[in-house]
């Protein structure tokens, strides 16, 4: 049975606020009372007589005061926690986060080193293993959470850049020390040696094979082995470098990798090549299907492409939950153009960001942690069954998880992965330290929240990671979101304006424009759709509680969209789009449980498609017979 | 007159308790009531009928118990509060951001958008101007919040990155468009043109010629201009396109720039450049003095030779209080050396790495923010008064600002450098993005905590930045370090055994070995100071309240802290050391304002020293008497 979200939230209203007070009380004073046990013979070090001081009394004064201001200021903030916020990926907490991310934050633990953190660093691998345990992977696998999904994406594509120049760099130590013939397998699956390979098929070992391959050279006897591979790694030599160094020692040109992503293409990626300086150009989108997707056969198409080019490829990342439309990737087909791909010769790592829907996978895991298809069964289930086949995955507690900020999240099917993030080099051993649980030397903070940790792990043991519990939630917020686009499809306003969904939801997001009977162009409508925007969402200068509802925008490129754009509208509108102008799309996220409550309530869409109506009425006139008053964006 | 610290902390016996609960409370239902305000008509959601019910009751049985459980498991966590506690640089946080960070989590803003977090992105905002006065960078500065220092370091370098190369990239688009001649100022400060600049020159060109010359070029009409600068960037086409396209443009080959740390050299560093596609080959280290300061004759050496080489420099990092030793470098001279250096044609960026120390700048200005010589000064106040002249640092207030994790911040002199951490191409232009609000698209992160922004901001208006506030607090600590490093020096065990400490405090870090009448080897040493450092040290298996004190420990390269060594230790030791072995050394960080009640209560000193005797007592008889248990870590 799954467990009811009466008791899970806050509320609304605050329904549960004595519940809420109870549990902080009982973490402050459960800390209070255990600082006094620690040499107690020392304390207490503020006496009575301190606190009847002046500039004690002042300084207190000066405490509330600023409280109360912080206090006033807060209250223009969004309000999350209403079923009426249904713009961006962010919602109210559960209050076993809430409460777990106070009791830890007392004790001020940084993640860093298990010796600053002994407990939460503890906590923080255990909800590694249990997001591990969500998506499929084995025992062998290892995950911890990052300060959000940017940079768990960020840590993968590090590790995978190390991964794919390993082989190459191997090849080079080899060459250079004259070591025995080194079996490797191709990613033919042939095996063939080290030695033998061609800078191609180094360029395209399979991850197991590297894996193993770096096992293997570090367990030589010879000390200059590791010394070399250190020396000669893509983490020492830089980029420059070690294309140099590789087209002295094999004597020919070798194209950059590109890494293959959506055409969606979210802006974290972007950053990440530049970060990375591998640059926008080693970018390669794949192309959507009608449902925004990536389309298995185009995908195979631009792998065929690649490989006359002799381009090898980074990795593939697949999406789980995309940012404007919550679309997943059918990553079974995907794999299935991957491994037909292996026999070319071609192999890559695959990375998949669930940021948003990571968690969305507990829909499909029964109590005991078996795989059902139950209820929700569509189109995506297979997606979610293939994760097991994948590297790794980013999955974002502080999305779907229901957590405080900040807590992303990376987990890896192979815990060796991890190695080629450690900026430690193989040839420096240390005493003492246990590997599982320093988790400083393998990310990229230098500092973390060890109540992050906390907050996660308590929400897990609260809430199952299955379908009694974020399975049971999450499946509520998506049938909220396929009835909203049910709603939006199937109303006419009162001047005969429409509203038009442009996805069906495989999460719980929904886009749609609105479309006025008198439009005549694509900049008209992107005009319209932004005043519209405009009046649902927080302006600097507009009361917040003054709302009806709240509503995000998103951006779609018309070509890039064009075939789930061509399913949907109608011809006239598709052929008023011009491909070279972004799309204004209107954009909700449904996170919150109780907005199904004011569904079944029957207000949530008369109330809804009422406040539509009536700034649909008031745009439609400020963009069609006043277009002066608000001009149109500068052009670049 | 100076803030009590009595009213800012909870305190070691959780003294001021019942303010915090009044606060916290305070905070809570100021929240709860909030919500009831925004469309009562709604609610409430949760029935009283609801929490009669048996899955409700069942629900909160399982959230009570399952905090029960955390609350147990944290009390196992390191005991930060305490005087005791001298080891890491963390320690308790103020009050004021406790409840500050609360207050705003129940918002749950995420700062990646203002949208989303309209208050809390102020709020930071705000923070970032307060430190940047705080280290003296003028209005046109620009600071934020990070996941902590490592990630706003590298922040900094992926910014200077895209400053260095953007003068290239520039003089490629000028030749391939045919631009009119763009005047530019070379390193020597003569004005000649973009397109007259040899490739040296391009490299070296000053940081505000730079700036100026990419507004210049992004003022042009032609669109072209705009289009072409970001397809040549370094962040479209990577490290290796760049240079192809630069060689190819240009005719000669470019060495890649080197970046210039101290030899203590942050682990951070070695990251950084690993995932910029750098390598740890473009580092080159500085040497220190004996003071384990960069070494500014050293420094003016490097630079020549680096010059001779052709090889440019993409930054000089100067630290604010080193990782090791709390270590202020003296940036006076760094930047004189710097200076000098443009006469012979070269130019860099200078960022200081601050994130421990720069919160100790409060020591040097008065509440009306002017610069105070105060009774604080020596060789490091000429360090901190020189702040103004350098172009980015990094501050944490997770550390020095006694803010709870995640609060790193980093702060740029001129607010044009960001636009080099822009993902947007410039030739993208939105409408309504108010640039000074809009943080998540400069940033490395993709989410980030709003509540650690209110938390810092709380902090700032309570402890004021000055000489009053945490001018004073982070004083006391520096006073107490300075203090045990004489108590530590004039120590001598019943058995003989003495202290050595290594550093003389520039901040409120101590480092010291113990040192036995009998040792014979550095690796004897090293075993010893180990095995003392253990009995300190929170170990998985020992109960966290049975530690009289708890310690750190640090390694010393003994080739690259020779100077420092060799003028404080004697020569029967010193010429015992190993330079290839690292020396491992104690090492405590006084953060925690109670440690100085303490001492001044007679108890601190006599205690510490009594534990490190019978310590050092049991230590010796385990390392020298019976080597064989304790058995020496494995050799790399």
């Amino acid at each position: 049975m799954a467990l009811p979200f009466q008791a899970l939230f806050l509320g609304p209203a605050g329904e549960n606020a004595q519940i809420v007070e109870d549990f902080i009380l009982e973490a402050l004073r459960d800390h209070v009372f255990w600082r006094r046990n620690f040499h107690p013979e020392d304390g207490p070090f503020i006496r009575e007589s301190d606190k009847r001081s002046e500039a004690y009394d002042a300084t207190l004064m000066r405490l509330r005061q600023e409280l109360y201001y912080l206090l006033s200021r807060l209250k223009q903030g969004a309000p999350l926690f209403s079923p009426r916020y249904i713009a961006h990926m962010t919602s109210d907490v559960l209050i076993s986060s809430l409460v777990g991310y106070f009791a830890a934050m007392l004790y001020n633990p940084n993640n860093i080193s298990e010796e600053a953190a002994p407990v939460t660093t503890e906590l923080e691998l255990e909800v590694g293993m249990q997001l591990a345990r969500l998506v499929g992977y084995g025992p062998q696998a290892w995950g911890h959470l990052t300060s959000g999904g940017s940079v768990a994406n960020l840590e993968a594509l590090w590790a995978v850049r190390g991964i794919k120049f390993f082989s190459p760099a191997a090849a080079m130590v080899a060459r250079e020390l004259d070591l025995p013939e080194i079996p490797l397998q191709r990613a033919d699956g042939q095996i063939t040696t080290l030695q033998a390979m061609t800078p191609w098929e180094l360029m395209n070992v399979p991850l197991d094979a590297a894996l193993q391959l770096r096992d293997t050279l570090l367990r030589m006897p010879d000390p200059r082995v590791r010394r070399r591979l250190d020396a000669c790694s893509l983490a020492s030599r830089g980029m420059l470098g070690f294309y140099r160094a590789f087209e002295a020692a094999f004597g020919e040109k070798l194209a950059e990798p590109v890494l293959l992503v959506p055409a969606t293409k979210h802006y974290s990626w972007v950053k990440i090549v530049d970060l990375l300086g591998s640059g926008r150009e080693q970018i390669v989108e794949l192309p959507l299907d009608e449902h925004y997707r990536i389309d298995p056969q185009a995908f195979r198409g631009v792998l065929d492409d690649l490989n006359e080019s002799q381009i090898p490829v980074l990795s593939l990342v697949a999406v789980l939950g995309s940012t404007e439309t919550g679309t997943v990737d059918e990553i079974h087909r995907l794999l299935e153009v991957k491994n037909d791909a292996k026999l070319k010769g071609i192999d890559f790592y695959c990375h998949v960001d669930g940021a948003y829907g990571g968690y969305a996978t507990a829909r499909f895991r029964d109590p005991q942690g078996q795989w059902v298809k139950g209820p929700y069964d569509r189109a995506s289930a297979a997606s979610f069954e293939a994760l097991p086949e994948t590297d790794s995955i980013t999955i974002d507690p502080h999305k779907l998880g229901y957590s405080p900020y900040p807590a992303g999240a990376i987990v890896f099917r192979d815990q060796r992965i991890r190695e080629f993030l450690n900026v430690e080099a193989p040839y420096v051993f240390h005493d003492g330290d246990d590997a599982h649980t320093t988790i400083g030397k393998y990310i990229v903070e230098g500092s973390k929240p060890g109540a992050a940790a906390a907050a996660v792990w308590i929400n897990h043991r609260v809430l199952p990671l299955d379908v009694t519990g974020y399975g049971a939630l999450i499946s509520n917020t998506i049938s909220c979101a396929r009835m909203l686009r049910d709603a939006l499809a199937s109303h006419r306003s009162p001047e005969g304006m429409r509203l038009l969904p442009l996805n069906d939801p495989d999460l719980n997001l929904v886009t749609f424009i609105a479309l006025p009977p008198r439009i005549e162009s694509h900049e008209e409508l992107n005009r319209f759709n932004e005043e519209l925007y405009r009046r649902f969402a927080i302006q600097p200068n507009r009361r917040v509680f003054s709302y009806e509802f709240l509503l995000s925008k998103t951006a779609f490129d018309v070509k890039k969209y064009a075939r789930g754009l061509h399913a949907r509208l109608d011809p006239a509108v598709w052929s008023m789009l011009d491909e070279g102008r972004p799309l204004t799309v209107l954009r909700s996220t449904i996170m919150n449980p109780f907005t199904k409550d004011m569904i079944e309530g029957g207000t949530f869409f008369s109330e809804l498609l009422d406040a539509l109506d009536r700034e649909m009425r008031d745009a439609y006139a400020l963009v069609t017979e006043k277009p002066r008053i608000s001009p149109a964006p500068a052009g670049g």
